[in-house]
């Protein structure tokens, strides 16, 4: 099958306009369909902080009102969104900008009320068994890049705030059934660290034997759990691989491993 | 020819959420590949004034500094389309938000600055000659409905602000060459009125002869007649007809004509 490549990139890239041109500067240059998830860093909060919208969290979860609905819809399908695509138009990298919402290629559900009373928002969870794989593949056989935000919608006309780690790996498997799919996470660390005080002990390769291992001897530092065990759940539905790490490592010769953490 | 009908809508349909969601259900119904242009309403000039961006004016066109093509970008590409796509989806519309920078649709040009030392900032003129109506024809063709914000690119990363009516029209004229096109202009009144003060005078059918006449006679108001000459402009590049009235009368029965002015 034909390699396709997922990438999702933070606040860490997206915020910092050097590192996000040399970023999109690698992207453009990936000669394989490829699909560009990003979130709107910093940008949403401070926009909506000149507005009067407060950013509400809890555990650490952001709460999407109508206001912040129409923010993020703003900040991530509208400015975030084409600034990325004109940058990787003028490398010549044919992009195009999406939302879960056009050519309904993520379909979702407004996450209920939690047993304890919690309302999110409008928060979308993804209805992955509607999701329009073909649509995609229908873009990327054409030869686009696809830049995705992560929004989708819940078919009734609203639209929905939905995270793109999540968004970027329900991508990584509906594809998976037609293409050889290496998924990307570019974070702020140089991949899964073995010591989280040095930042140069990232390991190369987690296996399942590996990441029981890993566990098993307490190596691994909290945060870094949810990522792998993310990573391990699109493996088992399919991707081919998961690749953590830093944005300019990853890309530069990203259909090998030169550095971050390959899991398979 | 296949028919295709390209639309365009302005804020008295945005900014009036009853019309809008009138005018999407009539928009769902057509049964043949359409397209959608939209501008922002007031809604670009409402979020200015919260964020302290001025909107500013030299002869009635507005002035697109660094603020105003970010506040475009997010209200026009991201707010506004969106909640377009997202409702058309509700209604079995399967819609497709794009900018003319997405899939490099509407390359243009930077304005420059007028022999008087007017800078009307980022504001693009189209490439006519660079248009990708076969991107549009690949989206057409596989079912999508696509809705388009009246933003373009110059290639060299930057977005820019371009008129919508001049969106429409270039659009249409470029898709000529693959399908018969009516180009639709949704405005305030019911079409070309023969009397000003007369809402129910819309003239049903201008040709270059009866144009000619009116003219003659002094009886079109001066407003109308940019929007008459721009329509024989589309027609004289292969538009088949150019249908001009009010929003709700002119999709009703959009194959044949109701109401409004037909040009051709």
């Amino acid at each position: 099958m034909q390699q396709l490549f997922v990438i999702k990139i933070g606040g860490n890239v997206i915020d910092d306009g050097a590192k996000l041109a040399a970023f999109l500067h690698d992207f453009a240059q990936i000669n394989a369909p490829k699909i560009l998830i990003h979130g709107g860093g910093k940008i949403a909060t401070r926009l909506g902080d000149k507005l009067g919208i407060e950013s509400k969290y809890i555990n650490g979860r952001r709460i999407t009102d109508g206001d912040t609905i129409d923010l993020v819809t703003m900040v991530y399908g509208g400015l975030v969104n084409k600034k990325i695509v004109a940058q990787l138009q003028s490398l010549q990298c044919n992009a195009i900008g999406l939302t879960g919402a056009d050519a309904n290629i993520i379909p979702a559900v407004k996450r209920p009320v939690t047993k304890e009373g919690i309302d999110f928002g409008f928060v979308g969870d993804v209805d992955s068994a509607k999701l329009k794989a073909d649509s995609l593949k229908l873009l990327a056989d054409a030869g686009l890049s696809i830049v995705l935000a992560p929004l989708t919608h819940d078919g009734k006309g609203q639209m929905l705030n939905t995270n793109a780690d999540t968004v970027a790996s329900s991508i990584a498997v509906a594809l998976s059934a037609s293409y050889n799919v290496r998924l990307i996470y570019c974070f702020e660390k140089k991949g899964v660290l073995e010591n989280v005080e040095d930042e140069n002990s990232a390991i190369p390769l987690i296996t399942k034997d590996i990441y029981q291992r890993l566990k098993d001897e307490n190596k691994l530092f909290d945060g870094i759990l949810p990522k792998i065990d993310n990573a391990f759940s699109a493996i088992n539905s399919g991707v081919a691989e998961v690749l953590i790490g830093e944005a300019n490592d990853l890309l530069q010769n990203v259909t090998a491993q030169t550095q971050g953490t390959l899991i398979k």
